[in-house]
């Protein structure tokens, strides 16, 4: 299978089971090999009283972006660690993109860089850093051995 | 005012606001100068589909409770980054407890260990290190010089 | 074996062999389970030209204390990773001492916490955390089945 | 002056300084606005009874990219923070590329993220992020009102 499809399988397969992404109206987009982008608006539910957004939100946005684009190989890969920098606040009603992309692949790890930003202007919200471990399960599990494939 | 005292009301006047901890159900605890608890169970719509937590929601609470106990000194502390590691899954229902406590103060900025356990049996879910700056705003605001004071 | 003397007994193998760390002059003490004390002068090679210890140097001493103190198990352990905080110069003819203990172990995983103070006052100069992952292979290897026995 | 040019007079002003860079062979290359690149050799003194690097050298080159990278605009900037993966061991013998490129700046703070590679084949041997904080003293100082100007 061609990997760009491989990849946008597996996004489809992670999304269809992300309860907590869908719930929050997170889109995933510009899914290949190593990368993904995850699209949200900063909703009332997210913000504080001076309807700035709660940092864990932005960094939920930061992980999904992570966890989709290390997932694109078909090999069940999870976070096991991250930093973030909160580089200036997100507010109420902003509409959020985080892109992903691969740095550096070893043995079962990888390490991803995330650049949150605001769409309206491009402007960084955020820089996130991921480390993902892979273990030995596919994504597509039995989709791959089924309908799908 | 005595320490302990101050960093009660700040934490007051920080969950009144904080409209995102309220509407997660996250509770703040055992607040004192530089350190704080917060507890939140893993919900439904934190989980993804084989009822494991998202992890922005374990980071969220992780920084809710640096968060609480950076601004324990009444004056404003925002987060300006924060390293995160996975140690273990939370899952559906499980009840998490994050607690805070401060490793250093140097200039306007502080570090904080968060460490997240589920509370049935103190296992470790995260490791959380948060990097706070601190602003030329007091938490208690007009408060202090009206009503509360 | 007794856990102290175990300890003791794999930081006396791995400071045999590290010759960087001999080099520098650094001591190692105070190593027990999970923990470990590094000592080291801030000499002229280490400075730039304002007698500022390079931060290199800094980290490398941190290093040290955590290398020591999570090998302390006779079971070979590698730094995957790790975080430092700068928190003000050390100067040239300062004594430094890091102090490594352990947080968190999980499967093959460890983290550490090492704070350099400055022996003189202990005022910190750094805050450093630490990843280890540990292989199949033991620290006392020969040794073991040999004369040190 | 341009640009590129004051980068590189800021990096030679700065490295006339660096004893400790020197000391150690560290060459300065690619210097322009917000990168930089730091080339050593691993000697001897550089490595444990395996001939393999300290990894503490290995951050040392790493910093090193980071200083020269972040100081290229005539405002001192101080390493802050570091966070670092150690990705494969070097060796004695190996030559060792850092290469440090600006991820994002914002007010007085820059982030910059660092490769560090063995030249003979450009395989990974660490992944490197540094937080620069910028003070209000230029890099050329006298230099740009004397001699040098």
């Amino acid at each position: 299978m061609d990997a760009e499809v491989l990849a946008r399988r597996c996004a489809a397969v992670m999304y269809e089971r992300d309860r907590a992404s869908q719930r929050l109206g997170i889109e995933i987009e510009d899914v290949g090999p190593g990368r993904a982008s995850a699209r949200m608006r900063v909703t009332a539910e997210m913000v504080n009283g001076h309807d700035i957004a709660h940092g864990g939100y932005v960094f939920l946005l930061a992980d999904d972006a992570f966890a989709f684009a290390c997932n694109t190989y078909d090999q069940v890969t999870v976070a096991a660690a991250a930093e973030v920098v909160f580089v200036r606040p997100a507010r109420l009603g902003d509409e959020l993109v985080a892109e992903a992309a691969e740095r550096t692949r070893y043995g079962r790890n990888g390490i991803y860089d995330v650049t949150v930003r605001r769409a309206a202007d491009g402007a960084v919200i955020a820089e996130f850093r991921g480390h993902g471990r892979s273990q030995d399960r596919r994504v597509l599990g039995d989709q791959i051995s089924g309908r799908v494939r």
